[in-house]
């Protein structure tokens, strides 16, 4: 096992990786950039190095300040967190270079699943599900022309390099094309610095399902389910939940069939997740692949009761995985809600702050992912979320009126936050069934706002 | 299911009661003293009425006001908590004469347990094994000495009406017995207005080990496993797990079933305790039997999946329990730690003060069961416990290493605590065994006080 690590990041995701190497009886480096000096990462860890100013470009993203801390205060081994360098191919091989294990996946899997043309023909080739769409890189207007004839309008244009939505397009019939592949490809080109598009069939109405998997360096790989992430903002996931309602245990199973399948096709190697869309009628095809641990992990952790960060520690450090797929047994129901400081009203602005006052929520099932302290002053340079907020209970019912009380409980003062939209989300007909996909937040935003003043609807009489 | 509770209590454990009727989607009426008006039970509640002067005699064992409240603002049950009314029969009495449903057994079994001569018969007639003794009260110190010459010494001698080791005294020979047998009934008068004796076998060396039970009104009775609280500071909890170390699966499997025998000889309803000692043959007796929810029952929670002041409330309504003793497993490992605002160096003396800053630990396997929050000013007029840290992991082990972490997250500024002792306890050789009893505290308090300066010793090399 490792002696000392070092954690290339910040926020809770740097306090949940220090939390796991204290219990694993395992010393920790912090990095910080000059905004983060009293940051709760850099109290809690056993060093703590200042790598840079307050611009994550020249702090959390600069790489050789990151590998000299790390080399110089002897760790054997860089925990990237998710964001920042997590997915950076070039970082994990100048680890390898430097000595130094990358807790995650090697370069070349990083490249491999980061093309998403040249991960969809990976997946192709494993068996995998994959939207129907060009084989692989489309070269012209004409051609997608002539690919969206054969699979059907609507199509989606997208960027091999892309996320985040640049680059993407969606296209309802043949005259919208050829203005709308020049413009994402030039979009594609000033963002990514690279105009490689493909296309796919559009799938309406889809729930954003996606399978937590592990692999360790024999070759182990199982998945621990799945999380439904289709409630988004701005293509921001803002709460998850595990299981979903969508899928019945035969949809379960193929699909984490198919999870492992796509791990096991590129030679994984850590916690990784497969992203899948699924349409309405139950038909699921793989996305793209997210090669690090995710915000959303602790749902997973609280249904199948493993610990996915000690874990991934433990395969890096070339230990077996420490269970088997028998072993992984979906226990209840658990849901995160993210907490950002923002103002959802004004499409979700992030309010960054001073943290007059916090208190959290405890009691029984209710687990706080958070960096925030009384007292600390939000920085404007970083993501704006400031907890996660996770609950678990036996059935998705109590977990849903649990999730209620726990952002009643809430109090946080010094910057608007969007713990009351998730308060009110959780009374919504529609999230009561469970019967939602990626379009919710845009579909019923203005409704649920509505709510604000005049009070939730009464629940559901199912409910009682 | 009712409409409207009222919770007859304080601190955290009314904050306990309030988040489960929230999810239960019911009402709450909080009862405070002029003391507790900015108390978090009284934020939390739908309403709060104040009861009284700070003192509990006039609040909160004010048994007039409480129902009064309860009455008028339409209450249909009353949940007690633990300590303060909830295992005084007379106040059981009351609320069923004023059409309350009091959250726990009737009048008639808190009393029938409550004398401990009483419940100890019951016990010998349901074939429950209690501690070799006389067979009821005790006249005198002639009838004493005919008894103990029979057991055999050491001895002790106790108050039917006693608790936290009032009217009790250790005999180790014949000639100690007479002086013993006034003084402690001359103790007993003077603290109960009850003189009644009675004798028993001195356990040495004993195991503190309880059972959670809950029963319904349809007369199901189901144990939820034990918890080992051996770990006590003057007689009071300090550390609490489960399960125990002690336990073979038949020895569980035994008590279990006594405990399941002890609450139907009863007719019992509700969460209730079987304490037994434990001596380190692995012989077992029963010694009281405790007719509330206590402060250790988030460890059998954790360990078990289930909500048990739901639960209580579920029956307390009339509904069977929601599950059976087959659904009962066992799962992991939970260990509680009490803080209590005290100084351990200053033989636990209450310290109460402003909490000038609190930080709770968080994630994974962690749940924080307080009432506290920044800028509380806790009361010299009650408990000193300011908090229950609980954590929960697949092992011992992994277990003890959680709540290391969590005790070296937590900070309370304003007053000082145990949380050092405790985390120092974490490291001791023979609580990393499992190997205590009731002394353990008693045996090492000055030694582990001592690694407060120097650190404590490396850890076991068993444990890397």
């Amino acid at each position: 096992m490792f002696k000392r690590i070092l954690i290339a990041n910040r926020g809770e995701i740097a306090v949940r990786i220090i939390r796991a190497c204290r219990e694993l009886g395992i010393e920790t480096v912090a990095v910080y950039s000059t905004a983060d000096a009293s940051a709760l990462h850099v109290q809690l860890a056993t060093r703590a190095v200042c790598i840079g100013p307050a611009k994550a470009a020249h702090s959390y993203l600069n790489q050789t300040a990151i590998l000299t801390a790390a080399v110089e205060s002897g760790c054997e081994a860089i925990h990237p967190g998710y964001g920042f360098l997590s997915e950076n191919d070039e970082f994990a091989d100048l680890c390898a270079q430097c000595g130094l294990k990358f807790i995650g996946p090697s370069g070349d899997v990083i490249r491999k699943m980061g093309n998403k043309a040249a991960a969809r023909e990976l997946m192709i080739k494993a068996g995998v599900p994959v939207v129907p769409g060009s084989d692989g890189v489309i070269e012209s207007a004409e051609e997608a022309l002539k690919v969206a004839e054969r699979i059907g309008y609507p199509v989606l244009l997208k960027a091999s390099a892309g996320g985040g939505g640049r680059g993407m397009r969606r296209v309802f019939s043949p005259e919208e094309l050829p203005a709308a592949f020049a413009s994402a490809q030039a979009e594609a080109v000033a963002c990514f610095g690279n105009g490689e598009m493909y296309l796919e069939k559009l799938v309406l109405s889809p729930r954003h399902i996606e399978f937590q998997i592990m692999a360790d360096q024999q070759g182990h790989v199982v998945h621990l389910g799945e999380r439904d992430c289709s409630i988004q903002r701005k293509n921001q996931k803002l709460m998850e939940e595990s299981p979903s309602k969508a899928l019945s245990p035969e949809l379960r199973q193929a699909m984490g069939r198919d999870a492992v399948k796509a791990a096991q096709s590129c030679g994984y190697e850590g916690a990784g997740t497969i992203e899948f869309v699924l349409d309405p009628d139950g038909n699921y095809y793989f996305i793209e692949m997210n090669t690090r641990i995710q915000v959303e992990h602790p749902v997973t952790e609280m249904v199948t009761g493993q610990d996915l960060v000690k874990e991934q520690i433990r395969v890096a450090a070339g230990l077996p995985l420490s269970f088997t797929q028998e072993d992984v047994k979906l226990n209840g129901h658990a849901i995160e809600v993210r907490i950002n400081a923002e103002d959802p009203a004004k499409n979700f602005a992030p309010m960054p702050g001073k943290t007059e006052f916090v208190h959290f929520p405890g009691g029984c099932g209710v687990r706080v992912d958070s960096a925030l302290y009384n007292g600390y002053e939000l920085s404007p340079f970083y993501d704006s979320m400031v907890a996660k907020l996770i609950v678990h209970a036996p059935t998705r019912l109590a977990a849903i009126r649990r999730m209620r009380r726990v952002l009643e409980e809430f109090i946080v003062e010094g910057y608007p936050t969007g713990a009351d939209l998730a308060h009110l989300i959780l009374y919504h007909p529609d999230y009561l069934k469970g019967d939602y996909n990626t379009s919710f937040i845009e579909n019923n935003l203005d409704e649920v706002l509505s709510w604000m003043e005049k009070g939730a609807p009464l629940a559901d009489e199912e409910e009682r």
